[in-house]
């Protein structure tokens, strides 16, 4: 079942956000059949942890209930507000290119969070920074849980979604841009976390860590990776986030992505992600300051990353070039 | 004023969280004059939005009410589960010895607070790291704000809180512990983000950058240093956070340690801070498998450390002791 929220697309744009069922090219209204509660975030949470118990009454709404076009409506992320968003780093082997490196995770900003059609918006700096897209798998939590081995990692896993890791990449490790780097604030710009169109629930994907990742820029195709190329696949990520922190039902955890299909985003381009199993959803890019980058997959080194960002900025101080997100 | 979150001590461990004004010796609760939401957290962050028109009804009560004595009430963190927990990293001159750093934040996990009389537990686990408390200004803000520029930071402060910032620390930065080290993650297992014991309202600190800080443990002062000698101070972290991300109220900036005073935590131990002006609180630490460590104030290096957490996990195999928390 692809899970929802959304709200009518005509009107004042304070509309009501409500659950729903995504079928082909509409939405089922599920309220009748959820508890709704104070926040969209709320009623998700709690229609995750009252799923099993609810799931007939909501498939008796998905099957009779009246089918709202797509066109009507405005979807919204399944999870405006999560409480924890949980990211894994590098984590493909892109081809065997990588040596074997450690599971490590960072936390990005949850109030980044945006959803289909929405807009990220690039900062207004003047620091050499540029900005990528990283499309990568989310795994939805059932919670709480903590120290699940990763023998039993089904047992943490409520469903999975879309998730774009949009990054602000410097160069060097000496500035205050790259120390942003290794800190991974840059990735926790307003806007850089969009997520969506829905949760599938774990019912539908019998195997995560075999999904046809793909993420086009203007209809440009850019990442086409398999999540079967994952170095720490799902049951390790979820072992060791939970050995750390009890992880909370609409926690997400962003799998990491393949760096092979990275590439730059600027002011009015459109980006569309897709997963195989889940679903697509498209976001308008708008950069007040119109810088400009290359487009096209970036098939260069931090280097050559470094001669990108500093043609941007050609009076900017950069570091030696080393650093990378 | 002198806010925080309480609930009445003896009984089930149910009874309600509510909000309260704190005196000298006691607390009076300020339920009347307060909108009631559904989460602790969320009362308190309407209080902060609507406070000062609630102000004179809030005084009215803490002056003619009932006094609950500390003996009877238990105290809650104020914010139990905050929106964002923003951590500067470093961020204290250590009277001249630090060379000029750039302002650097990460985030920290929001479902890590505990408050007052809350126990930090130290995780299980056979990874060879030590445990080292921080004593932290934690800075309450009043939002919506974004790009607030540091001549006017004061709009973006609701209040101070005192915070701890428990870190894990391992060595070297090729393991497993490390990259949690480069990551931060290692500051954010369940309890290592004690925060209380009230929020003191902006009115009450003139200058947040000349207020003294201290944390015991046993009794034997460990920090010990005034927030003057900070790198980059409030109106900087104001500045550089929320030009990032939108800040919101009840959101929390913990504006780092002077790692003058860092010392080890263990099993056993009551840990107290205090800061001038906003008042203490002690917790206590518990740790399963009952390591040991050094007593005392850290005066060691990096590669001391390394020794010191060898010495624990004698097989363990270390990295070259370059990282630190």
């Amino acid at each position: 079942m692809k899970l929802v929220l959304f709200s009518i697309a005509a009107g004042s744009g304070n509309a009501p956000v409500k659950p729903g069922v995504m079928l082909e090219d509409s939405v089922v209204d599920i309220s009748p059949a959820v508890q709704i509660l104070s926040t969209p975030q709320l009623t998700m949470e709690a229609l995750i942890d009252s799923f099993e118990e609810r799931r007939p009454a909501i498939e008796a709404l998905a099957s009779c209930a009246a089918r709202l076009p797509m066109e009507l409506i405005k979807l919204h992320p399944p999870l405006p507000r999560p409480r924890k968003l949980i990211n894994a780093m590098g984590n493909y082997w892109e081809h065997a290119q990588r040596e074997a490196r450690p599971l490590n995770i960072f936390l990005k900003n949850p109030d980044a969070v945006i959803g289909p059609g929405d807009t990220i918006r690039l900062p207004e700096t003047t620091e050499p920074w540029a900005f990528m897209h990283e499309a990568e798998l989310g795994v939805v939590i059932k919670g709480p849980v903590k120290s699940v081995s990763r023998a039993e990692w089904r047992k943490a896993v409520f469903g999975y979604t879309c998730t774009i890791d949009v990054s602000a990449r410097g160069e060097g490790r000496v500035t205050w841009k790259t120390t942003i780097g290794t800190s991974w604030i840059g990735k926790s710009f307003d806007t850089f976390a969009p997520m969506g169109p829905c949760i599938v629930t774990a019912d539908e994907i019998e195997e995560p860590n075999d999904l046809h990742v793909q993420l086009w820029n203007d209809g440009e195709l850019r990442h086409n990776y398999s999540t079967d190329d994952m170095e720490h696949p799902v049951p390790e990520l979820i072992e060791m986030a939970s050995m750390i922190m009890t992880l909370n039902s609409g926690d997400v955890i962003s799998c990491g992505t393949n760096h092979e299909g990275l590439g730059f985003i600027q002011d009015g381009e459109t980006v569309k992600i897709q997963i195989q199993g889940i679903g697509a959803m498209e976001l308008k890019v708008v950069d007040p300051l119109k810088r400009k980058w290359d487009r096209g997959v970036y098939l260069g080194s931090d280097a050559t990353h470094h001669a990108v960002v500093k043609r941007n900025r050609p009076d900017a101080k950069l570091g030696d070039g080393t650093a990378s997100l």
